[in-house]
């Protein structure tokens, strides 16, 4: 169940902290532990010492044993293995940075080391976190999730959109779960509610023409920053989940909620299943239907945003009647 | 005019070697060199001894000064900076290694460290070298150019098969204007000399969805080999330009002529007027009015090539009377 390359100790925490969360009558004894896990008394007694460094709130009493109390919103590779369980692809290595300059970067070099896709990245603080065309994405401290996955998907160049695609319907589906909040998606990469960002997708690949070779989904949530904590120019354009539903939200079980999401659906697309998932996309997706305009470089195109294609473009019937086929830009929406 | 990465040493071999080649008498003095380069006498003798050592033949007389008598078939960035003079962006930063994995792999790496567009890099032998799709290519040592340049073009990915087209064009002219030689080139990568493979392209990119961060053109010239140094199965299938005209060439020459031409179109391209390279490759190119077979992964289409579009896809009118537009797969001639 866990992935081989982490060491016995790290293993060794996820598998108490399963434990300890699927606990019956809410505690275990060390003796428990010792023998399930195959270590000493004093190996668990260790190891719960380090959870409890990590902040993880664990009493122990002589009749009910070791007992999680609360959790801390910190990201723990370990708990979010133990959170996540089984997974096809995605997550079955998962790694986590304190700070890090952005994780695409840090997938992108595992990618170039033959690392096998599904592994994750993420990072409490990104000192060079990155949006689409080079843009500064921010990553204010322990207060997001970012993170990046590394794929190695079947596909050619031009149907990396359905990567995206598939990112931005997890991301819907994940948030509503966690927090009832219906989103928008705005197509390409984008996640708004209430019309602001809350979410984003930065896909990026290595290729030969015909032929991706690795694809790296990095993706940015707002998570439990207060409104206040945004700048005031960013204020007007981003949210974060705490912000809209007034209370924080755990990043461990969001993060575990989307890889989940990703993980099903990546497995629909390897399986020659797109069309399902955009299917889904099209429902949640505000763009289309809309009058848009969309700059790409110096070109404006301003049209009705009509359906995805196989590929996962947009496909926008212009102002002069032909339909466009759009695989990015930066889309407008005129309401 | 030399790039300021170079250290001193280096660009004094460059102008050293340039000096020499322009000698109108056929030679120059110690005391000339002296004063142009602005080093000392003792200086200029022991970089004319590092040059002899890489197999310069320089001799020295009294009256005659420093001559060059022959030049070795060695790769040398300094010769190569002295032979291509000026460029615009491609060749501005040479650099050559003696042995490496894949100079594809090498300026890779350079890309991601920031390194500007138009280094090329150079390996006399490459243990991993490539082709498309993952396969093998046979660099054998010392006797072929094996070398990378990398772009930084204003393209989106499905406009990447331009800079292919450019390569191949400009190898055309290259082998045509050093040996005579009028080579066939196959779309979308290789070049052909009486049917067997002499050079191909390996064009690698890192993009976002709408947008080429760098790209890599990876040239592979089978130069000086003797048919008998093909191993037994290649031999069908591929030949080197010294096979084909029955004498060695000068690679350094070969290569520099090749950076020339990919540096004129390359700031043709940027200048918005890839048709002008396209309506060249279309009178090299052998796939055009042929009937082909297209592989792509496990699909099959055959029909006849009818042109390059725009982007530098192949546009196939198939079987069943539609037009195809391919941006890679493998091609089958049907003579």
């Amino acid at each position: 169940m866990f992935p081989s390359f982490k060491f016995f100790q790290v293993t060794t925490d996820a598998q108490i902290l399963s434990a300890l969360r699927s606990a019956e009558n809410g505690g275990v004894s060390g003796a428990d532990l010792s023998e399930r896990l195959g270590i000493s008394r004093a190996a668990i007694w260790a190891r719960i010492e380090e959870l409890r460094k990590l902040g993880y709130d664990i009493e122990a009493s002589p009749h009910l044993g070791y007992r999680l109390v609360n959790d801390p919103d910190v990201l723990h590779a370990d708990d979010l293995v133990a959170r996540l369980g089984k997974a096809k692809v995605i997550g079955r290595d998962i790694r986590v940075f304190q700070e890090t300059t952005s994780t695409n970067d840090v997938v992108e070099k595992l990618a170039r080391d033959g690392v096998k896709e599904g592994v994750v990245v993420f990072a409490e603080s990104q000192s060079k976190g990155r949006g689409r065309l080079g843009r500064k994405w921010i990553s204010t401290a322990g207060k997001g999730l970012w993170f990046s996955v590394l794929l190695r998907p079947d596909l050619r160049p031009q149907e990396a959109t359905q990567l995206t695609v598939v990112a931005a319907t997890a991301l819907w589906r994940a948030i509503h779960a966690e927090t009832g909040l219906s989103a928008e998606v705005k197509w390409p990469n984008d996640i708004l509610l209430g019309g602001k960002k809350v979410a984003g997708i930065l896909t990026e690949m290595s290729a030969e023409l015909d032929r991706v070779k690795h694809l790296i989904l990095g993706i940015g949530v707002d998570v439990n920053q207060a409104a206040s904590e945004f700048p005031p120019d960013v204020r007007k354009l981003a949210t974060s989940l705490r912000a809209e539903l007034g209370k924080p939200v755990l990043r461990a079980e969001l993060a575990t909620a989307i890889l989940r999401e990703l993980d099903r659906d990546y497995a629909r697309v390897c399986g020659g299943h797109f069309s399902d998932v955009a299917d889904e996309w099209e429902e949640r997706c505000t763009t289309i239907g809309q009058q848009v305009t969309i700059s790409i470089g110096e070109r404006r195109i301003r049209g009705r945003a009509e359906s995805l294609d196989d590929d996962g473009a947009l496909l926008v019937r212009t102002e002069h009647g032909h339909l466009e086929r759009i695989i990015g830009g930066d889309v407008t929406l005129e309401k």
